[in-house]
């Protein structure tokens, strides 16, 4: 049964996998990909082509893939886009994939790259297989927080990598928060300039994200900007004067300030100005907009917060005021035809729910009872609160993020359809370039085979736990420092740079 | 007050330190090291010249050190050894440095490097300074497990440097445990062989261990190996038949192996040949020899172990056996003129203290009460206890390893001065080269301050804390994968490779 632990070692687990004992040998000299051009044109797909070599190297640590050379292939891999399912089958001398969307294509690759193997003497080999595969949601995220520590660009690029390896296809950047501003804005260059930890070595700047958002395209990755607000936004005020509101004690001002204000129109001019940027610059359909954790108490103290409550008819009802900014800023997004997600903070506070789209919650507690209340308002929901990975702990405990069952509450079938997936959210508060990865991995492939494999096949944490564990082998194997599951060895450990 | 806080960031806290505002400019290309010749004779110390070149490029990363190109210096460095105090004094045009011993030195190498620091335009000061400094415990050490995960040299090595830079003086190896046995035995090739994860790629070689002694003597550390039993030896069994106990079940042997065997002469010729090997490999006068968490209930099964200890008049008592056995393992240790080290487990059971010269305090609870007892049966103590750092935790509670006072008992002076320092723990459960260095470090640089410097000048977290801080991002200056304390950065960020 030696086959079979290679061959069902894929992880995550695949929804169909019809293995055999059968085997055929991978000679790098003479490996090919290919994939059928669509409607008979000349055009090829750069992000096949790249994936191409990408997956050669490793499949074959140590060759170089060169597409052109090749003259006689042992087993070749091709791809044919445009059909049902994501399909994978290996035959004699030649692996198809059958993928709806490119993008497909990418996972299959990657399911591949997992079936092949070395023996004792290091000939490759991959078993005759047959795979049918599809993600059980569509939203498999991973939120990193660039503002309380900042990631060099490397970093973010590696963990894309390891994204793709689990297969997750998200990457929510949120990019800013109360200590930094890192996001160099072609409006507003001040917002990093003054609110960066160092306005030149601490940024992103235009070309390094255009670089994030190409790098995690040509693997299959999302790039979910998030621009929280009100809260949350102490280093906005450094670079955008009026932005903030001005916190009074003794009735003057205290030099500190609180939340965005929204009682001032400067306050939605900028945001729709900096939102239209945002817009731009991220391609994706969807930007995150906070809304988490207001704190009102600043709102109080000022009496021209007061007094707009009072014009508004809020009384002493701070929400109220919250929701009447979110609203605006939902709609300055709906008008750059981008759909807003916001932290649950928002749904909970605003009454007007409908006015909304995406929910992620995010408190501990009975998470699943919030799920229940945003989708039974007929919104859309990302899970997030048990997967909370910034916090340390012992890496054998991994099975409290594998153990979760995001669609266990009382629910209509269109109500579960709502869940639309899952996220890991690595807060930067303890976490930066140092110790990001051993705290992402393995943990978030435990994560990631819940999002994406069928719940029934993977119920039992006792037939999860090897696999798992070959899995972070192959982790290392690519250069990925995923921590230790329990004493043991990998065949190739990690060897730092 | 700028330049005070780079003057008093120096990690580990020196005993006396005088600074000074004035400061004076560094240049790369035109600074130099030197020292006095011993007794004026042509003889140049390697260890001094080796860690020239290491601190140069530590000082001034980018430059490389070329020690007979220099012919005029704005600054240099002299050290002169052979003195009463490790003494550091910064002047005009030149530092010096005076040592008792040539490691004295390297300490004080290290904490001018500290003192050195870049202004905003790149040039380099460093400022008058006198400095008069000593540890305040000589075992100041770290536990590296490389039985429960094999660690590639490099890591280890990485490692050494960082030791040196927290001033820790002793790499205490845990070379061998139950799950493998790297260490390649000249004479008893077999042991690694069949008990290391993998006989070639996952084994220290005779010419690693040297390369490891060697590495770590030139940065001022020590190497303490440990063979640790009779417990813990599992992995021992493979390659060496009938040195652990079989274990019965219902009268006829399981198949299974407890410690070892102590009733055999076998046992004792081949501990007296593989300790001499050690007692040769490794130069430190000390030898660890464990004795920790012996389980009896194999003894207890085993009917030829139970007669010896009929034979032998032991009754039931199987603490008896345990100490009958590491009495003979001290004795032989001792007939290689080697002092032997064991875990506090020992102390406990063995009435014929006396007997015994180093205890190692790891258990939790009261551990000054352990340490008292110790020192009030006129033996050496180390204390662990509180330092096991291979537990994950949030960084932000490293003050957990600050605030650890192992002085704290009702003793005599003499008493005290039997505690002989402290020790880091990394036991290698869920630890290797994937999270080692972010799991140690900066925590572990806690625990060596404690060790280092004055108590009562050091008892302030709230004051240490910003120091810290600075030295953590020196660490990651030296590419060293220390994590956060806190939401922050530092001028130059971690770099993955």
């Amino acid at each position: 049964t030696q086959w079979l632990s290679h061959v069902s070692s894929v992880w995550p687990l695949p929804q169909i996998v019809i293995p055999s004992p059968e085997r055929y040998q991978l000679k790098p000299q003479s490996f090919s990909f290919g994939y059928r051009r669509y409607l008979d044109t000349k055009h090829s797909c750069s992000v096949l082509d790249a994936a191409f070599k990408r997956y050669f190297s490793i499949l074959f640590p140590g060759y170089t893939y060169e597409a052109n050379l090749i003259t006689f292939s042992v087993l070749s891999l091709r791809i044919f886009p445009i059909c049902v399912l994501d399909k994978l089958s290996v035959f004699a001398g030649q692996a198809s994939l059958n993928a709806e969307t490119v993008w497909g294509s990418l996972r299959g690759l990657e399911t591949f790259s997992q079936l092949v193997y070395q023996d004792d003497f290091g000939s490759y080999y991959v078993n005759k297989t047959e795979i049918e595969d599809y993600p059980q949601f569509n939203y498999r995220g991973i939120l990193l927080d660039t503002s309380r520590h900042y990631l060099p660009v490397q970093a973010i690029l590696k963990t894309l990598d390891a994204m793709a390896y689990s297969k997750f296809n998200v990457f929510h950047w949120h990019l800013v928060d109360d200590p930094s501003f890192p996001y160099q804005s072609q409006k507003f260059p001040d917002l990093s300039n003054k609110g960066a930890f160092h306005p030149v070595t601490h940024i992103y700047t235009q070309s390094d994200v255009r670089r994030v958002i190409s790098y995690a395209r040509m693997r299959g990755i999302r790039v979910l900007p998030e621009f929280d607000s009100p809260g949350h936004t102490k280093s906005w005020g450094k670079g955008q004067s009026e932005l903030l509101t001005s916190c009074y004690r003794g009735g003057t001002p205290s030099g500190t300030f609180g939340p965005v204000n929204p009682t001032l129109p400067s306050t939605y001019q900028f945001m729709a100005s900096l939102l239209k940027e945002v817009a731009s610059v991220f391609p994706d359909p969807y930007i995150h907009l906070g809304g988490d954790e207001v704190d009102f108490s600043c709102w109080r103290s000022n009496p021209y917060i007061r007094a707009f409550m009072r014009k508004m008819g809020f009384g002493l009802d701070f929400s109220k005021l919250e929701a009447f900014y979110i609203e605006k800023i939902v709609n300055i997004t709906s008008v750059l035809r981008k759909t807003s997600i916001v932290w649950q903070d928002v749904f909970d506070y605003h009454e007007r729910r409908k006015f909304l789209s995406v929910v992620e919650v995010w408190k501990q507690g009975c998470y699943l009872c919030e799920v229940r209340r945003v989708v039974k308002a007929g919104l859309r929901v990302i899970l997030a609160s048990p997967w909370y990975l910034d916090q340390p702990g012992p890496t054998h405990n991994w099975a409290r993020y594998y153990n979760v069952w995001p669609l266990a509450f009382k629910g209509t079938e269109k109500q579960k359809s709502l869940v639309i997936g899952g996220e890991v959210c690595l807060w930067g508060e303890y976490v930066d370039a140092t110790n990001l990865s051993p705290r992402l991995w393995p943990r978030a492939s435990a994560a990631a085979e819940r999002l994406w494999s069928n719940e029934r096949q993977t119920s039992c944490v006792e037939r999860a736990f090897p696999r798992l564990q070959e899995f972070r082998c192959k982790l290392l194997r690519r250069g990925i420092q995923a921590e230790p599951l329990s004493v043991g060895h990998c065949k190739h450990e990690y060897q730092s740079g």
